[in-house]
């Protein structure tokens, strides 16, 4: 068989996702794993006359070209409503510096921006945890991928300096400030402005990866790394999956001109466009309803759930277990005894109790193994929240037992 | 700033195609440039009322995810429809040995191939001409895109073989046997047999894209390569761009199962998946409405348009050029006098008579020119064809002269 690039790694058979996912088997079977929105906050009905009005504006000839042909760089209607509101709403954004291009959901960005910067070998700073499918997509254009160690405020500044001296030929930081998956950790204010500020200094980019950042449940707004850049060194990445569904694949990014250029040139080789019905479809929605009042209700629901998993966590692993408290996002990182393996306490809690969770692993480079799970609340309901924490709260506790 | 990675080439300002783009800028102007379908031809109609049955199913929670969640590796129901086709129909794959995907276009397909097989510096072999949205694609994964030459039956077989023998890591020959973007060829029976041989012989796969196979207006079916794989060597990329319409962004590929697992690992990577709603809608549209039927009014169309273009070639510049003699797709391919260059010329013909059509450079490795351009026939009218066709041969009467 002809050989396959260096950069594909084959993904071993039977391992430890095998193993999880094979938990599905069971008709009792719950999931505290897929990221994803609760899927009836999606605004099916909305979006449906949104659709059939798109339709019904084919006779238009330029708009038809957009509905049904390519649509090299995105439905301008669109880009200008996603941007006035980056702009006005959050200071995220400036029209002299900056331009707004759309994505099919921001893991295309995500794959671009590694594609424009790495060659193989060249460096690419992340959390120590962060999300896993970046991780992978900078892994296939063989950057190295360096996990610089954050705490409850985010990453730790100290240390990210220590990395931009060590580290050769370093591209672009990646950070997802705001309800970070897998952590659900909010970097402070603080912090924020000393990785720009760090940025500047080493003359690296920042990637600012914020698909959660409008989906708070408590506590203050703070702004965006991409509203302090007055340099040109922040992309800014964020996404409508979560707040209004994944289905219409549409992420976007705020970046410098000349980067957001090389961005969408890469886009055009890599699927020319993405389909302009839902796009059209999209601005239609964003123009006639309430946005801001959809987030507002898909907040209160996801309040409910993340106090739901916190209680359940405390009354059921108060005394094993710590876990981070996240003020907003679908996820919570919950840390077992020091010595545990998250690999395997996620593999045992597949099989002895039908659970559905990712361990640590997943997010770091290279896969490599913490004490350390990811918990998703956006998705069960408040009883299998109570359920699932009860049964792996049940589980770590035999864990622990088996492993003295 | 930041550097880019070595594979982004910046594009010059003020170059070739902003001259012949610069076109547009005229109230008169007229294309025989972009390579797309006509719009009359979408069936707006059909896909909105499958789009509304699409949305109505909403309420069952298994669909309702699939089409407003992620789709990891497409829609089921259309994967089975459109390899059932393509086997019982073309006996193009076969479910022992292949499996079939779906991709944002086949323009993601070109890329992720490109992706998963190249090292920079490996070798794709690609037909003199070729389609330029591939070797850009091609370019940016560094790799060393080498041309073969070409005749009126397609790639010719001992040129072929001297390049696999000369060119190290040669991972894939990309060929467009039926149809050709940019030169409207078949690759013969004969042909198409030698270069499977070829590529059995000397282990690389064939990398078959044919977005216009089934759209013929005259002659008789050729089988595709694909339909004599026996050894796992054939990637088959097909679209519904040009049957159904651009915007609905579905093309897919028939490969060999481990090749085609890693290519859907590469989709995962680049942009999870693709939007589930219109791909639930085209499933419907498939299965209710008379596909060949749809087809054959298309060809019915083109047919006209391409014989009006070649009876006014015949007419205006029977004396002074040649040309292709298509039996389907959406291209011609001019060729001038041998020592003219098709860049100039294409730049004249937009700044003497506003007529846009694009250099044959577009379609070579590195950009290099050649005594050619091409010409869409596909979406301007009969009239507009006329109007145009009159007008090339005016300027290539003129530029003949200014050449001398």
């Amino acid at each position: 068989m002809t050989k396959f690039a260096d950069r594909i790694v084959p993904i071993p058979e039977g391992g430890v996702m095998s193993k999880i996912f094979a938990a599905f088997d069971y008709p009792d079977a719950l999931s505290l794993g897929d990221g994803v929105p609760d899927a009836s906050t999606f605004p099916v009905q909305e979006l449906k006359a949104m659709t059939i009005e798109a339709f019904d504006e084919a006779d238009d000839p330029v708009i038809n070209n957009v509905l049904f042909s390519y649509l090299d760089g995105g439905y301008p209607k669109l880009k200008e409503f996603i941007f006035d509101r980056c702009m006005n709403k959050y200071n995220t954004g400036n029209p002299e510096m900056d331009s707004i291009q759309l994505f099919g959901g921001a893991q295309q960005l995500i794959d671009l921006v590694a594609k424009i910067y790495c060659n193989p070998g060249d460096t690419i700073i992340v959390e120590d945890s962060s999300y896993g499918g970046a991780i992978f997509s900078f892994e296939e254009y063989q950057a190295n991928v360096v996990g610089v160690p954050i705490d409850e405020h985010g990453i730790i500044p100290e240390a990210l300096e220590e990395t931009l001296k060590r580290e050769k030929n370093v591209k672009f930081i990646y950070v997802i400030p705001t309800f970070s998956n897998p952590t659900g950790i909010e970097m402070s204010l603080e912090r924020r402005k000393a990785v720009y500020d760090l940025a500047v200094k080493y003359d690296v980019m920042i990637f600012e990866d914020s698909p959660y950042f409008e989906l708070r449940y408590s506590g203050d707004y703070i702004p965006t790394i991409k509203s302090m850049d007055t340099t040109g060194h922040v992309i800014f990445a964020g996404s409508l999956s979560k707040i209004i569904c994944p289905g219409i694949r549409i992420g976007y990014a705020i970046g410098p001109k000349p980067v957001m250029d090389a961005i969408l040139n890469g886009k055009i080789n890599n699927d020319i466009s993405g389909p302009g019905i839902i796009q059209v479809a999209v601005a239609k929605y964003l123009e006639k309803y309430d946005l801001d009042a959809h987030i507002a209700e898909c907040c209160d629901l996801y309040r409910t759930k993340r106090d739901a998993m916190l209680a359940a966590l405390e009354r059921e692993m108060g005394d094993i277990a710590t876990w981070t408290h996240p003020e907003g996002g679908f996820f919570l990182w919950l840390t077992i005894p020091e010595g545990l393996s998250g690999k395997d306490f996620a593999v045992y809690v597949a099989e002895k109790k039908h659970v559905v969770l990712y361990p640590g692993a997943n997010y770091h480079p290279k896969g490599e193994d913490v004490n350390a799970v990811r918990l998703n609340f956006s998705v069960p309901t408040e009883d299998q929240i109570d359920d699932c924490i009860k049964k792996v709260g049940d589980a770590l506790k035999e864990f622990i037992e088996l492993n003295k």
